[in-house]
């Protein structure tokens, strides 16, 4: 057996005591976690000052020495987030189906836990604890993968989690990291199915597009968001700007954020007036069609095939016209990646043929995609929004996180 | 583009149409094509007996040309299938979860088709028809890959269901065969995620873990079934062996079918008295551990560890004893595959032990494992009977051929 392999075999193992566990003692192992993560956030905040200063000295941006840096009021946040966890209501045991057959037996269809759940991810050390957490409520054991750069970070946050567990009477391999952080174990985790039960990619869409490609065990694809708002010939338009405005800039650099407006020819030009002094608040530039490009002038670029197919995150804005609803139907069909997709429009047939026609885990009518996520729709917890239509599609809480079991009894019953 | 990649791009663009195509619409396809089949049966019937006698010439053996054959009696048992699928109600526009928000938007849950479903099979060249109507009356289009020993036949059932769907104004495209039956072919297939949503091979073990093993498009796992039968220290004994007697000897090919019983060391040797003259009735053979051997001699043959993870599909049944419920509920994870699992016994709290920790699909007490499956479950249809525990778990009826999207209505609400 390889270490990796043996891993996978204690948590396994682990994840059958997890099943059985009750509601009461998941969230003691919760807060538990929530208290350790603050009473021993000294050693976190060391072993993440160290991650920090060899991801510095290794030339690490800016912005991602931010993204991996922890402090106490991160530190308190993330443990915030483990009680909120315990708060929510267990998905497990609840009942989803009853089937009375004229042969006398009965069935119930159970929600039950997936069983083992890797998570592979990149630099935020609050990922191993966010994610954990969910899998562990939902009665689950995880396996946890993250980047090199965070090593130690999580090395010492799977240490408190374990010694959590363990405090309440559940197995510590509940929760484990691979330590390893080469390719190599990567990529047999990714085929570990003897063991692991589905794999969550978190990050990139280039690391989500190499576990997709590679992977044997079941996957979860999260997160590329080439969203697009279609703002009608029926739309009001104070309200379409507003709402490209807010898609576009509130934070761009998120899977909801919006790259890219259509907008009906006959209303291009008053929404440009419209959204304009909007968009010019943040500098956002625009790579338009030639059509757009006459209107605005110096103040567009002319877009090129590519950008039709990019998700920006950033302060860029694609636009481009269309003759009617359904060509930007198509037009979204074809450079969506089937995440957020709006129209604004004050007709409620054109509405629905365009809610019914696109083909997206989410799709919008006069409000902005920024909402797709899994707090917004009230879930109380988001492991990650699902761009697939397998299991899960769109944002997913802790339901995402179990399946289900037929339970047949009967007297004696036979074919 | 390939000619795969056309067929692709063609299956995407007929599956949106499918979507939106209403139930009365769908059912007069499914009819359209029961009334097909009937009427050109015998060019069916005529390309499969070209079929029939190339495989009789390659040295095909006898159980495997049945299947391959069709006959009067068996394109009627087809085209009644299919008028029974047009008669399940529509899985497809049900709202199934409403969220309002305090900020005023409207969220409903819909179920929508999956959009592209590829089905990968082996030589019956019914379950080219019986796979595509699912597929067409849940709302999606379908890619069909047979084997190349029921190619004539499947390139038949094709004409035949393309034309019963362009006479009701439906896309043609909705169903189509991959004619190219080379691995080339079904490996290109299994990576075609840009136009394949998922992908459901039905056959053997091997076809199965290749698929699952290779593709890049998500995956339902079905069919492998390695299922168990646990006799309790306080079974009812002749229920017991009437249970293991069907579920080894009414049809010892399918995946539902018994391949291990588990005794408690107690009742081993009582229950083989119950149970031997059932089992010998069909000759069934008995590989067993040392302890059983002791007390059968020359009646059971010793077991190797093969055996404890072997499908036989056949009169063969393996048989070993445990000294507790917890020994067998441990054994059944390691060597099972999460089909279906059986335990008898009197006792409700070693029932709900089994029921709660055994992780498979379907979990019985005291009911033969024969009952998994679609119909017997009153699904009113059967895709396959899935073994993983992402989207589908159990017998796959027309829901599990869906997704749903989140529809969000506002009135211009921004974040």
């Amino acid at each position: 057996m390889t270490v990796l392999e043996m891993q996978g075999a204690a948590a396994k193992k682990a994840a059958q005591a997890m099943a059985l566990a009750g509601t009461e003692t998941k969230n003691k192992a919760l807060l538990a976690i929530a208290d350790a993560l603050i009473a021993r956030q000294d050693e976190w905040l060391s072993a993440n000052a160290e991650d920090y200063e060899a991801a510095k000295a290794g030339g690490m941006n800016a912005s991602m020495l931010d993204r991996l840096k922890l402090t106490k009021e991160r530190v308190e946040g993330v443990a915030e987030g483990v009680r909120q966890a315990a708060a929510l209501p267990d998905p497990i045991g609840k009942v989803t189906k009853t089937i009375d057959r004229p042969n006398g037996i009965h069935i119930e269809q159970r929600r039950v836990p997936l069983g083992v759940i890797g998570m592979i991810f990149e630099a935020r050390p609050n990922v191993a604890v966010d994610a954990a957490v969910l899998c562990l409520k939902a009665g689950n054991a995880c396996i946890l993968r993250g980047g090199k750069e965070s090593i130690r970070s999580n090395m010492c946050a799977e240490a408190i989690m374990r010694g959590a567990l363990e405090s309440v009477g559940l197995p510590a391999d509940a929760v484990s990291l691979v330590h390893d952080t080469s390719r190599e174990s990567a990529k047999e985790l990714m085929h570990l199915e003897k063991y692991i039960d589905v794999l969550i990619p978190r990050g990139g869409a280039g690391l989500i597009r190499s576990v997709t490609k590679e992977a044997s065990v079941p996957t979860i694809r999260t997160g590329e968001g080439i969203c697009h708002v279609y703002v009608d010939s029926e739309a009001d338009l104070p309200m379409a700007a507003k709402i490209v405005w807010n898609a576009k800039t509130q934070r761009p650099s998120v899977c909801n954020a919006v790259e890219c407006v259509v907008l009906h020819k006959s209303i291009a030009e008053a929404f440009f007036n419209e959204a304009l002094p909007l968009l010019d608040e943040k500098n956002v530039e625009i790579r338009a069609d030639a059509k757009i490009c006459n209107i605005l002038g110096t103040r567009a670029k002319e877009a090129s095939d590519e950008d039709w197919d990019t998700e920006y995150n950033d302060y860029i804005l694609a636009a481009k016209t269309v003759t009617s609803p359904q060509e930007a139907i198509d037009f979204i069909n074809a450079h969506g990646t089937q995440h957020s997709e709006c129209i604004v429009t004050e007709n409620a047939e054109t509405a629905a043929l365009f809610l019914n026609s696109v083909d997206a885990a989410a799709v919008y009518w006069n409000a902005s995609t920024r909402f797709t996520d899994g707090f917004e729709f009230g879930l109380g917890a988001e492991i990650g929004i699902s761009t697939q239509k397998l299991h899960a599609r769109g944002p997913m809480g802790l339901e995402e996180l179990t399946s289900w079991k037929y339970v047949v009894c009967g007297e004696g019953q036979i074919r």
